[in-house]
């Protein structure tokens, strides 16, 4: 990590801040959070010990990884691993590679949180490969947290890690956790027991400070938005069908009809075997 | 480019949209925006051919690329590179590393957007490489757009491309801009001429945003927009100093205070040669 950012909790503790407790509730808030997060020791120190891992495969969207990565890779004491059937760059859905650190053999086994980026059809690729679907499951299983950002639920679906948990998804597939058992929620961010999930792609950056709040407190989550100036001003209002309207909405349900396709026939072959 | 990406422009003409001019004007509107965008032939046109390149060094915030090539690298008909002193991966701030694709030298010599990412100490060092200076200043002459998201600002200043402008930066570091002839202006995105600046790091996506309008027309950017799910809910008013408040401003203001005394002192050694 680098040092400005490992001075962050030598910045806080040398301030003396009044360390806030997150205090959930209403907000802001178009999130569904079914219990506010735990408030045991240590939930508000300032360092943690987390171990995160991304998963990445070939045509995830690097923005689902990058967004929530550059909010928890700083959380103070965390360590993070960007996993993937093979080390080293794995191509994303508009080309740019990330690479990746560790293969699926080398990721840690007990996880905090596992976090799932969405794609489309690299995506759809993904749900039908056996070995991502036997990483899922097993790190899954022993995670504490099981996380996603936007069509990511389909996979964590396709491992039927969302089976009777309320999850979200990209606007366009959110419909479709029903299949994998799960209950479809309208909303940003939400959180049912140890599954948080996030809608489409930019969601991912209110999905990460969310976690940084539960896993610090409101006080670190706080200098983390500051730091990263999220203050956004989108230009047009079209960030949801809603505000979108008709045609943009059409417009787009056409573009992802191939991939929406996709992801349903598998979730209802999942469904069926 | 993912097909599902390509089927953008097709599903565009199938539906027979009606192409919106981009309308500039008042909007939402935390931008400063010197004129309306250029109007002529192919303004309205789906497909472009733009020449994109993004500038990586070591130590980048990998957010300030990833956020902004999601919505360029979606302009149809565009080429993006993404350019480092040596081709291969180049680690960010946070250790994630994202693939160059090409060095300096096989860079497109004349490039629509050059995109030039913030960082903290790394950004310093890239603003004393002769090499990358030398670069920006090459492809900056002659690139029909010059931008910066975040403290990238800081290296456009150093290569001497912002002297009589107005821009932004990150707001730990905007009156920075000062010591190389700019304008700081307190705006999440300015566009003075062919510059147009974003503020920190989170602004790359108001930023990307903007240059889509630009360079298509209204329609195409809230469809990139609803794509995006570009709805953005924070978890905390905390997003600038003023909405953060003192406690939490002087906390992060203390964490970047080695960094922003760095990029001050460059500059004046800078201004003083």
């Amino acid at each position: 990590m680098d040092t400005t950012r490992r001075d962050f909790a030598l910045a806080l503790a040398a301030l003396s801040l009044p360390v806030a407790r997150y205090r959930g509730g209403p907000a802001n808030d178009n999130r569904l959070v079914d219990a506010p997060p735990p408030q045991g020791p240590g939930s508000a120190s300032m360092v943690g010990s987390e171990k995160i891992a991304f998963l990445l495969y070939p045509g995830f969207t690097a923005l689902d990884v990058v967004g929530p990565h550059y909010m928890l890779a700083s959380l103070m004491g965390a360590k993070v691993w960007l996993v993937a059937k093979t080390a080293g760059p794995v191509e994303s859905d508009l080309q740019l590679a990330i690479a990746a650190t560790s293969t699926f053999a080398e990721c840690p086994e007990d996880l905090d949180i596992l976090c799932v980026p969405g794609g489309t059809r690299g995506t759809a690729s993904a749900m039908q490969d056996a070995a991502t679907i036997a990483f899922l499951q097993e790190r899954g299983k022993r995670a504490k947290y099981v996380t996603s950002v936007c069509t990511g639920s389909m996979l964590l679906g396709a491992a039927g890690l969302l089976d009777g948990y309320r999850a979200t998804s990209h606007w366009a597939t959110r419909d479709i956790l029903k299949e994998f058992g799960a209950e479809p929620v309208d909303a940003r961010v939400v959180v049912d027991r140890n599954r948080i999930t996030g809608a489409g792609v930019t969601a991912g950056l209110d999905f990460g400070l969310e976690i940084v709040a539960r896993q610090r407190d409101e006080a670190y989550a706080k200098g983390m938005q500051l730091l990263a100036e999220y203050a956004p001003a989108p230009r047009f209002q079209a960030g949801t069908p809603e505000t979108a309207g008709p045609e943009t909405t059409t417009m787009m349900r056409g573009m992802l009809a191939a991939a929406v396709a996709q992801f349903r026939k598998i979730a209802e072959q999942k469904k069926n075997r």
